[in-house]
């Protein structure tokens, strides 16, 4: 395994494995590594000849009031899970590298990145969508994996590859749990005794709507008043939003009908979880 | 020569000639192919092996008011050109292959696309860096070429390519002239016999102003006034602007110092033309 720290030599490494015709598989992450993002690069080593995890916490992905500054940075442990995974390479550049002094580029994703979470962090997925782009052609990566917890990301990655025509397939994989059903997240070590059992609620949340809506129920505003109850029994949780979303228009629904997404940012204390479930009316 | 229409057939074209290690130079144009295109082409086909030219007129950087519909078309022409020169493809989408309903992702380039003909036309190089951005994704080429007659565009897509770490070399080539100095441009035919011969002008503007430079002269205003008095005694000329430019900083500058960029626009009748000369003091 190769640890990358320029752009220079990562894109000419990619270079050669493309003149090969070896395909590249592709997991972006912030490093931090859990059994999520071990998920991704599974899948990517089953798929591909060569797999490429790129580790940096992205500045422009993170607002003012963010967590950039405490958000958990381990590269000895990120590299050993790589290393036992089979990974071939892990891209690990430096803030300057990505961002030079005078960079001014950005992706423009327009009202996609306006809803839910775009709602409050304002910017984010700009962010995100620029350095996913900017690591897509450092990378040229044939197949791009991402998680399903991040539902918003993954919806608005695979619109900006369709539309900038970008030459690479997305794949979104399912959300890894904990035992109790909490999301896997780095963030998740922010949580106290208390407010680490509090979380499991959110799963439960999403459960209970999810046979309320097996039972019959069509009304969002209903859903998420019966959710609003559960979760904050939680003495720790304070809720950002709870929102069903229509998955074709991607657009909140008051009547459900068809394939729906419900998504939810939970605060406990003052860390911010999300975590969203697919069902089928 | 083939003639492609679909994004499909071109990026699998373009895969295949990859994963060869053949070289792919592109020449982006919007039709009407002048000589000033034919020598973006000429140099393509000297230093790749594979040219592909695209033909498109790209809605997304006219604005409300511009001359989308009489832009002029005529891939007949276009196509024997392309066919003498050894163009390998002419890539020529339809609006709805580039555009889909539902179409949203866009780039944004910040303050550099806000000065000079930025200006005026809001939204131009908007559209502009949205295109390239689109049409390398589609093409991959190694090496792009573009004309210095749109000084600012050259100068944004060089930024974009560097800030989104886009694996391709952009090529700058030289203006191409008429004979009585006229800058190349597609918009040429539409000027009636009048406009024609006061469009002259422009190139005698700006070659006064190197002779000034070299005699000494460092007031950028006192150099623009000159240009002005020059330009306007042609009966059908109108100014937009015109600018000296810093490069490096690309800012206008009052002394001149360096290598600096003068550029205009100038309406002559409702034809706006532009033309710009780089210039070391």
């Amino acid at each position: 395994m190769k640890l990358v720290r320029s752009i220079k030599e990562m894109a000419a490494l990619s270079k050669k494995y493309k003149g090969r015709g070896e395909a590249i598989g592709f997991v972006p992450t912030m490093g931090a590594l859990h059994k999520g993002h071990i998920s991704l690069i599974c899948r990517a080593r089953k798929e591909c000849k060569i797999v490429v995890v790129s580790i940096f916490v992205n500045p422009a992905q993170f607002g003012p009031k963010d967590d950039l500054k405490r958000y958990p940075r381990n590269l000895g442990a990120d590299t050993n899970i790589c290393r036992r995974e089979g990974v071939d390479i892990i891209f690990s550049p430096n803030r300057e590298e990505i961002y030079p002094k005078n960079y001014k580029t950005y992706l423009a994703i327009d009202d996609l990145g306006r809803v839910l979470c775009g709602k409050f962090r304002s910017g984010h997925f700009r962010g995100v969508a620029t350095i996913v782009t900017k690591l897509f052609n450092i990378i040229s990566p044939d197949f791009a994996y991402f998680g399903q917890k991040d539902a918003q990301q993954a919806i608005i990655i695979k619109k900006l590859v369709r539309d900038l025509n970008m030459p690479l397939e997305v794949k979104v994989l399912p959300i890894v749990r904990e035992r109790d059903g909490l999301a896997m997240s780095s963030r998740n070590t922010y949580l106290n005794r208390e407010q680490r059992e509090d979380a499991a609620v959110l799963y439960q949340a999403l459960r209970m709507a999810g046979v309320l809506i097996k039972k019959g129920s069509r009304s969002s505003k209903e859903i998420i008043r019966r959710m609003r109850l559960m979760i904050l029994k939680k003495k720790s949780a304070r809720i950002q939003y709870i929102s069903v979303f229509d998955l074709k228009e991607f657009k909140p629904v008051k009547r459900i009908k068809g394939k729906i997404l419900i998504a939810l940012a939970v605060f406990f204390g003052k860390t911010r979880l999300i975590d969203n479930m697919i069902i089928k009316a």
